[in-house]
């Protein structure tokens, strides 16, 4: 059984029971190595038709447990309905790179670089990395060049990749905007803008708890208890027909609806991903849209994106605002060069600056605990906030999935990844140290 | 009950059972006019949520039927697990436009050509037919120039829409180019190409019967029979996990696997849907490809596609290639001037002149019968060919989605629509000849 706050809490569990078992499922054996567990080497889905033990279904529910994961996670709209985040028609933006030959040179000076992994013994080179943490991709962009591009496993250029959590911090970003723009206000109360929400314990929290993440919200994801509230959720956001006789709410909505409280909204920073989707709910009620197309319109569209994205959907058609994105790797660093630079690219601005520097700025620390690898942190509009000496901040997925923006570097760092076990906690040993090297390396290069 | 080789047969029934409810519902009540279903009239889907009567759900099962259906064909990635046919990365190739003062010229010379419907006794206006028969979308290309392009209903600029079993029309093409190419011999028979096959009818049959839908095969749709082929089709092919104690085929492949024989192969043209998957199976047994993947291989990226189109699934992933796919209007436009032009785009050459060639000569018009609006026709490569004296060729789908050829006036028409009756034969007598009345306008000007 995970434990609380664990990255499985952080899997946004909720799309369906398949995301339910990968948690427990892959922590009991020892798991494969990137390796021998590339989809390729696998032959997952292979031939026409696959070999039945090659087949990776929807029905199964495991097509989420690993080593299937390192198949799904670049599939997941052939297994559910999804929205399009559109980047719109015309010609995308060009990323800009160094030659060729500067390009290979980087490369091989950045898989070269050694680092101490947090708590480690012996140094690791920043290719085992990738191998070590099951990185299905990585871009690193310094000062607005693309210095290091590689894919791994189920992705390939011009693929996508589920982001999970990650899904979360666009949320936010969306959320951030409209507080910006004076479209939100985050010190209303969450009843005061969507009254449906009743007498769950929502309905007092301000938006900016909701944001932060400190609400005082029952939500347990104990998996050995059949009760617990993460069942209840995957059921209700499952877009598959309900079993005969279903009677709990159907989709994210109703669910927020009946949320029970725990303790006192403001005290303390808990990291459940039904607030990500109260505040999915509180956009789409001021902005009058969804957050998919809010998403396109406000960053995929204007920001010159090279491929849609897209989002899961529960049964009646509401996005998952706490996980469910898919999204190419460029892309994905199209956003953060955003945030690095506070809401311009491609010479526009697209958004006040204010919004990213108050992400950046953080949360309070004192209310943040739970996270070991992460040991001052803070987790601010749905992003997490490292409080280091280069003032990094980042959006996080459960397996290993990040854009990690780095500002003294001037460096933004996006990676996907399959990693076995949904936690974090057994990830950033051998990431977060590895960024700092990648980024001291570019800073004085 | 629809009527035999109605319509109802070209829906290409098989995604869910949600498809097979349309032609029995629709055809009980008077419809709404396209002005009164429009989407946005029908607040379909609008607010967070919408209120229980103007949501669309998939477990509702009736996403599909009129006037529901109206904003379905352009979201059908929300109700059904997908899989992506990419433009690839980089620019699109835009299309070629005339001035605006032009254009705008244009658009009202033609919105005012009127024709004499088949069959009727007073002449109707271009525009006026453009209601008459629920268009979405509808792009014209004269000498690959676009003159004229307008959106309705559900479907906007940027945005995609079912085309049903134009579906068809792609899959035979690809296999026409994998003929074409030498990979795929049309003399051979099914089982040499795919032993899996078994003693399904599908066995003896060549793979040029396939193509043209001249197979002995058996696949009834008679809706009022529960035994009925189609009943059995649709749930092989649902994507949702299959009800308990299901016993019969899984999947498109499974279900071709046990088809009986009914005549004889060679004998005539009988529209049957489940030609198009076994010619998808044959197509990616050769190819060693997904129709899904070979589409953006050989065709939408080559092309300079503006958006990815897509294709539901089964549950083991197989695409639908007798009617899954959703596209962009001007990608479809793109597919006509590919057409039109024998193989050649953009200066480029993307297929031999001859796969182009093969498909324009049409079948034997005498194994044609059953479609009285196209009296001198035949169906070669699973498309439509009107023996007419432009040449007009066509790839067709169930709610009157056409890519329409004209070689005589180099002419392409693409029309998105979403008829409430699925049946072409209530659409041809207001759309044949209006396509004929532009095409002598084009020629005129």
């Amino acid at each position: 059984m995970p434990p609380a706050n664990s990255g499985a809490a952080a899997l946004g569990l909720g799309i369906a029971l398949a995301f339910c078992s990968t948690a427990g499922a892959a922590a009991q054996t020892a798991p494969l190595s990137a390796q021998e567990s590339d989809p390729r080497v696998m032959g997952w889905m292979q031939g026409f038709p696959p070999p039945p033990d090659k087949l990776i279904t929807q029905p199964d529910s495991n097509y989420f447990s690993f080593p299937k994961l390192r198949w799904s996670v670049c599939h997941l709209r052939e297994f559910l309905p999804t929205e399009e985040i559109g980047r719109g028609l015309g010609a995308p933006v060009p990323l800009d790179y160094p030659t060729h030959a500067e390009f290979a040179d980087l490369r091989a000076r950045i898989d070269a670089l050694t680092f101490m992994p947090t708590n480690g013994t012996e140094e690791m080179t920043w290719e085992a990395s990738l191998y070590a943490n099951y990185t299905d991709g990585m871009l690193i962009i310094h000062k607005g060049e693309v210095v290091y591009e590689r894919y791994f496993g189920c992705l390939e250029e011009g693929g996508k990749h589920a982001i999970m959590s990650m899904t979360k911090s666009i949320t936010g970003l969306l959320g951030e905007i409209l507080v910006a723009e004076g479209v939100l206000d985050d010190t209303l109360l969450v009843r005061d803008i969507v009254p449906e929400i009743g007498d769950s314990a929502f309905a007092t929290a301000t938006v900016r708890q909701v944001m932060d993440m400190t609400t005082g919200v029952r939500y347990s994801e104990n998996y050995s208890d059949p009760n617990a509230d993460i069942w209840l959720y995957s059921r209700a956001a499952s877009p598959l027909p309900k079993p005969e006789g279903y009677r709990g709410p159907d989709g994210y909505w109703e669910y927020l609806q009946q949320v029970k409280p725990e303790g006192n909204h403001g005290d303390a920073f808990h990291y459940k991903t039904i607030n990500s989707d109260m505040l999915g709910w509180v956009i789409s009620r001021v902005s009058g849209k969804a957050v998919t197309d809010l998403a396109s319109e406000r960053l995929w569209r204007p920001m010159g994106a090279e491929q849609d994205a897209y989002q899961t959907v529960d049964a009646k058609g509401v996005p998952f605002a706490g996980g469910g994105m898919t999204a190419g790797l460029r892309d994905l660093g199209r956003l953060g060069l955003l945030m690095l630079n506070e809401g311009a690219i491609n010479g526009e601005r697209l958004f006040p600056a204010a919004v990213v520097q108050k992400i950046r700025a953080g949360g309070d620390p004192s209310k943040f605990k739970g996270f070991p690898t992460i040991p001052n942190g803070s987790y601010t509009s749905q992003w997490w906030v490292f409080h280091n000496d280069h003032g990094a901040f980042a959006a996080r997925g459960v397996h290993g999935q990040t854009i990690y923006i780095d500002p003294v570097a001037q460096m933004v760092l996006v990676r996907l990844a399959s990693y076995p076990r949904a936690q974090n906690g057994f990830i950033d040993p051998t990431s977060l140290p590895a960024y700092q090297a990648v980024a001291e390396f570019l800073m004085a290069r």
